[in-house]
Formats: structure tokens, sequence, C-alpha cells
């Protein structure tokens, strides 16, 4: 039995294989997000080699409309990203693979994987926040994924910006100064004129830590986290998790108690394990 | 067959009496909060006079340890108010009045009033906010109350706080100018010089619904609610539920669908008919 796996970001779609248990992926492809009909096109190719294949995890880039039951079932919402604004993705991959297909966020897919095998397992309340050229988390409460309306983005929350220290306005399309437009890697690049691999000066460094803490205790006063699970490629940051969680128990004050901040416990492929997790879900 | 329910606030304690269904209350009784002895000693009086009480539901305000397993169970933890710090309420009324106690803190317990009888019936993901001495709200994900690591203090998000508009440094001992220290009652009359009843002047309700407008905004990113119930003494000002929704469809510039903001479909008794729905369950 052959369960796919769809991490299907922004910037890269990663696709997967892997069996009826466990976190073990047996093929890996990783792609960048062109266009929807290449790339579309290029996870259908993948899978379609794929003798057996049960069923399909779906992690997709949001806001998409998760709702099974919605006509809009699979279809991207309002998204900065040109060509793919009401882009029905999942019935695209649907109607070219002929399996059943288990939808939700990329991000709500990567805490899946980490609920399930990685570094949160079994936790009744925490975020896996990524931190790339976006800034998205899935999130669980009570044990269960949320979605509410539609689904978390916890990326747009709107945070203090202290336009004395850091007159940057922010590089987010809808928000311009939240969280994302403050402290992702396009925000990174766009500051300081180089991405967050070139970046050595520790002043960069700690403002970064300081938005992502101030993000992360609006988190854990909303939700009362037990864990976050900080990844993506600017997450990876060497220091940054431990320098982020610092700064967060300095945001709270003492008032309530600060949640654990740690790496990925499946490192990068979060995504792809949680998107096989749902698809074995949905067989 | 009756049951009790307090709504333990930090300013008021109200203590009401209901049968074994619906929302109505039987007697009511409201008293300042005091020293911990005067005001739990009040409110055993309460209860003691009614004959046949099957339990009692205890909304306390916090932080507060919920935790059923915990050693400080119904203990209050960090609070800026004097005399409670470390008091163990719950068990103080365990041992006077010998009943089983449901405890969840103030707001969790006025969200499960709003949810069985009120506002927000059945919905799967919502959030209670009061706005008054100080703010708070409780949060259902999942069609549960979310307590996690804690509970949810939501009122100490921190939010966008522009000092050339708004010099007020914010009140809250902890944060300064979190949503509390920015938007609560006790910051309007230090920032103004009169309480919210007193202030007529548009431009500090703008104010008021700007901040409120953010702390919503954060909500509806975080946990994409449904629907959002906002009460309280300054939630209840004439115009401001209309004037924090239209302010944050703003916030939320089309990224993701806005929840209704409404009044509390119980009016002030929203947390006394959730008190007492979580003493039903406990008996």
């Amino acid at each position: 039995m052959s369960f796919g796996g769809i991490e299907a970001g922004g910037t890269h779609w990663n696709c997967a294989i892997g069996g009826a248990e466990g976190a073990e992926l047996t093929r890996v492809e990783t792609f960048p997000t062109t266009t929807p009909a290449e790339t579309i096109g290029r996870a259908t190719e993948f899978f379609a080699a794929e003798p057996g294949l049960e069923a399909l995890g779906l992690g997709l880039f949001g806001p998409v409309d998760v709702r099974r039951d919605s006509p809009s079932w699979g279809t991207i919402l309002s998204t900065p990203k040109p060509g793919w604004e009401n882009v029905n993705v999942a019935g695209a991959l649907a109607d070219a693979l002929e399996v059943p297909i288990a939808l939700d966020t990329d991000v709500n897919a990567a805490a899946v994987g980490e609920w399930r095998h990685g570094g949160a397992q079994g936790l009744d309340t925490f975020v896996y926040l990524t931190v790339g050229t976006g800034i998205g988390g899935g999130v669980f409460a009570n044990r269960l994924r949320v979605h509410g309306l539609l689904h978390p983005e916890v990326g747009h929350m709107l945070v203090p910006h202290d336009r004395t220290r850091d007159p940057f306005e922010g590089c987010c399309p809808f928000h311009g100064d939240c969280l994302e437009g403050l402290a992702s890697g396009t925000a990174m690049r766009e500051r300081w004129g180089r991405t967050g691999e070139e970046l050595t000066d520790p002043a960069a460094w700690d403002l970064e830590a300081e938005y992502l803490a101030l993000g992360l205790a609006n988190l854990t006063m909303t939700l009362s986290v037990e864990r976050i699970v900080l990844g993506g490629g600017v997450g990876r940051a060497p220091g940054l998790v431990e320098q982020v969680d610092e700064r967060l128990r300095d945001a709270l004050a003492g008032y309530v108690p600060a949640p654990e901040v740690v790496a990925p416990g499946l490192g990068p492929r979060s995504g792809l394990v949680g998107a096989i997790s749902l698809a074995r879900a949905a067989r």
C-alpha cells in the first residue's frame, strides 16, 4: 500500500510517497511553484508513476477553502501569488489521479506530521509555526486541528511595531506590517537587502527574534499552547529557536507559564509526513 | 434540584441559583470583590442558604489553575489584585459547602453560557470577549473549551500601539500596553481621566474601537473564529459592537472572511448561566 503527500507551498512543492504507517518517505521530489498548470502537472506526473496509490494528502498554501462540503472546496482564495487566486487545486488533482484526496493547509498538515510522528506527539494544544518566504501556522486545540470559519492564518496577526527602531513599513500586500510583513524571509530581504542566509548582523537577528517572540506571545495568550514548533527556512537559522524562546519569556513577563519553543522533530519533513498521515485517514 | 453558579470577577462576584435546565436564574446576588475571606464568606452564606444544592459552578478570574489533577487546582496564580495571589478559592468553597465544584475561568464560563443558551449556540469555534475593568476571553475550538497549558488570557495579547496618536503608556502592570493595558475600562479612565460611561468624545471611542478591532483581528487570524461575542461593561457601550465590527473588516483587509461581532445573547448573565451549566455537568 502506498500513500502520496504534497506539501504545496507558495515557493516550492514537495511530493512524496509513504507506506501504511510511520514517518519514512520512499520517494521525494521538489520543484518550484510556477504556474498552476505546470505545477499541478508535475505533481500529477509524480503520483501517476506510483503503482497502487491508495490516496493523496494535500497540504496547500492558503487561504484555501478546506470545508469538504463547500462548492469551492480545494480552491485557493485571496492570495498575493499571481495566477493562483481561485484555482481549484484539489479538484484538478482528483480529476487527474482518481484517488481520494485529503486536504488541509500546508501548515496544518505539518502540524499533523509533528503531532503524529515529530516533536508534538499527543499534545492537547500546540502550534506549528513556519517562517520562510511567508509565515504560517498550523493549530491544534483539544487534540484536533483548528479550522473554524476557514483556517488559522497566524502569520497575519498584528503585532507592535516600533517605527523608531525599525522604520521598515512591512511587506504584506494585505496588512503592511503584520507579523509576516515584518518577520518573514521576504521582509528580511526587503529590509536589509540581503537574504536571511546572508545576514550575519546580530542586530538583524535580534529584531527577527523579537518579532517572532511577540507573535508567539500572542499565540500563548490566545490558545495557551503547550508547545510551539518553529520551522521553515528562516526558522532553521542557527540559534534562532533559543533566542525566540528567551524573548518569549520576556514578553510574557511571568504572567502566564511560557510554552516550550522547539525545532521540528521531523526537521524539514513535517509537511510531507503530515500530508501522508492525512492521506492514510482518507483512504 | 438546584444548581449554584458564581461569576467571580476581579471587581464583583455574582452568585445565582438555577434549575436542572435552561437559562433562568431564580436567585441572584452581587457584591464587590474585597478580601478573599470576606468575599468567599459572602458566597458561602448565599449558597448555604439554598436547600438541596446539588453542585456549584465557579467561573473565576485568573490566571487560575483549572487543571483538575493539579495540586494547586482552584488557586489564583499571578494576579495584580492585592491579596488574591495563591488563594485557593475553589478549595475554600468546596470545604465550606460540601458539594461538587466545577471550575473554569470567569470568561470560559461565560463562553459556555453563550454556547449553550445565548448567541453562540452550537458553534465550532468562537470567542466570548469581555471588556470591563480588564479584558478577558473565553475560547471554544472544535466545540470544546480551550485550556491548553493553563487557559487563554486573550486580554494580554500584544497589539500595535501608535504612540504618536496615543501617547498613553498603557496600564497593565505586567505588559504595559497590551490590549488590556490600552483598551480596558481602567485604561480609558487613566488615559482620559473619566470612566467609559462619562466619555462622550467620539475620538475616544474611535480609539477604543480601533484597539478592540486589532485584538479581534488577531483572534480571527489565530483561531479563524466564526463569531465573537463582545460583552462586559465597556463592551455594552451604545454602538460599540457595530463600530468594532466595521473596524475589524478594515483590519482584516479582505484577506480572510470576517467573523460576526455580536452582543451577548444572554446580556450580562452569560457568566452566571455558564457557571450553572458547568455545575449541572459536575453533579
